[in-house]
């Protein structure tokens, strides 16, 4: 038996704006923090161990698992960080508001992009495209993505992209560790946790884009050793 | 040719209270992340891009990592920690206040306990002996030590001590990466850095106890493809 929990990152500067994130490095606002720092308090409570910490390569997904596991008394434990990890890729949609977007090509069409499993947002036309939206820079092919091989990088992603690039990882270290009883944390994004949560139980391409997943609240999996699910609570 | 960064953690509690800290797990002062942001800032202005990062399991160095790396925008370079990095475990000294110390034992005494490379500080009697002073239990044969063979940890140690298990992570991880010309950053303690200081520069028993290491000032080794030192400066 393993625990595993995920943590969806605290608010970021972006979210709050109602900005389009994806993989642009965003930092977590005043309340993102206090979110992260939540997080932490309630792991502490849950008087859970961990054992591995897995997060991302983005600033926000770092910095909350950070927060958290300072918060909860273990920021000791091992941290490994995977790209794999990272939010779905908006492709041109990165650093776009929301309403601005809508405007441009309708309500439906951003509905479509935001919330269907298999279509894809406008791609970026290649890894080098840079556009410098409120200071930052994205999609930015930078230092932190040089050991990926150029074609595994995306342009841009949907659900169903972002599950595909995930599940390797998952498979090759989470859950191996799992398998060997360990608890685990993750900290990410609100899609590649939704791809792991379609993942873990087996839920449906239609239904999958029903589940919210909170900034801040850790969902807490009690599994069983062939990893199907025994508990599952939501700490709030 | 590969770059070495060493950092000592900005100022902790503890060293802000004037009591023996070692292996105690306090935290950074407000001015201690001041130090560490600074330390990144300064990495920042340096230019160097990590490829990867080392510390301890201790707060104050974890801590001052993240900032610094936060700071100078590369919170996404791979880290790992080790006990091994810790600051020198100060035996039956830590919790006690430097000065209480020296009405205690002598001027001298605690002179040679802090300062001579191979007399060792009164030592705890086991590994389960905790005392709780500030609040704080220690030393903790806690989650973090769980996978050091029970004969590894120590019971108090000197300079010559610190160095002999520092030695063995440098040599099977550290240099490796040197070696592959990786750029690599250690944050970590006055006593670990300074072993390791002795080490690369091949400073003497006597010598290196006039080695002073501040908190949050970067050293940057420029090293030769035989980690000879090419250039070295402290930045500030």
């Amino acid at each position: 038996m393993a625990k595993l929990v995920l943590i969806r990152h605290g608010q970021s500067e972006w979210n709050a704006l109602n900005l389009f994130n994806g993989w642009v490095d965003t930092k977590l606002s005043e309340q993102g923090i206090e979110q992260a720092k939540h997080a932490g308090e309630l792991l502490k409570q849950e008087g859970i161990a961990f054992d591995q910490a897995y997060t991302s390569v983005l600033t926000r997904a770092i910095t909350t698992l950070h927060y958290a596991l300072e918060e909860a008394g273990q920021l000791y434990v091992p941290e490994e960080k995977s790209w794999r990890l990272n939010e779905r890729h908006y492709g041109a949609l990165q650093g776009q508001n929301k309403a601005d977007a809508a405007k441009k090509w309708g309500d439906e069409q951003v509905h479509i992009w935001r919330r269907s499993y298999d279509v894809l947002p406008p791609l970026l036309d290649n890894y080098e495209e840079t556009v410098e939206v409120q200071g930052k820079t994205y999609p930015a092919f930078d230092a932190r993505y040089a050991d990926v091989p150029y074609g595994e990088l995306p342009l841009g992603e949907n659900l169903k992209v972002t599950l595909e690039r995930v599940l390797p990882f998952f498979e090759a270290k989470i859950k191996k560790d799992l398998e060997a009883g360990k608890d685990v944390v993750i900290a990410a994004h609100g899609n590649s946790l939704r791809a792991l949560v379609k993942h873990l139980e087996n839920i449906s391409d239609d239904d999958i884009l029903n589940v919210e997943i909170a900034n801040g609240q850790p969902i807490v999996y009690d599994l069983n050793a062939d990893l199907s699910i025994n508990d599952k609570k939501t700490l709030k």
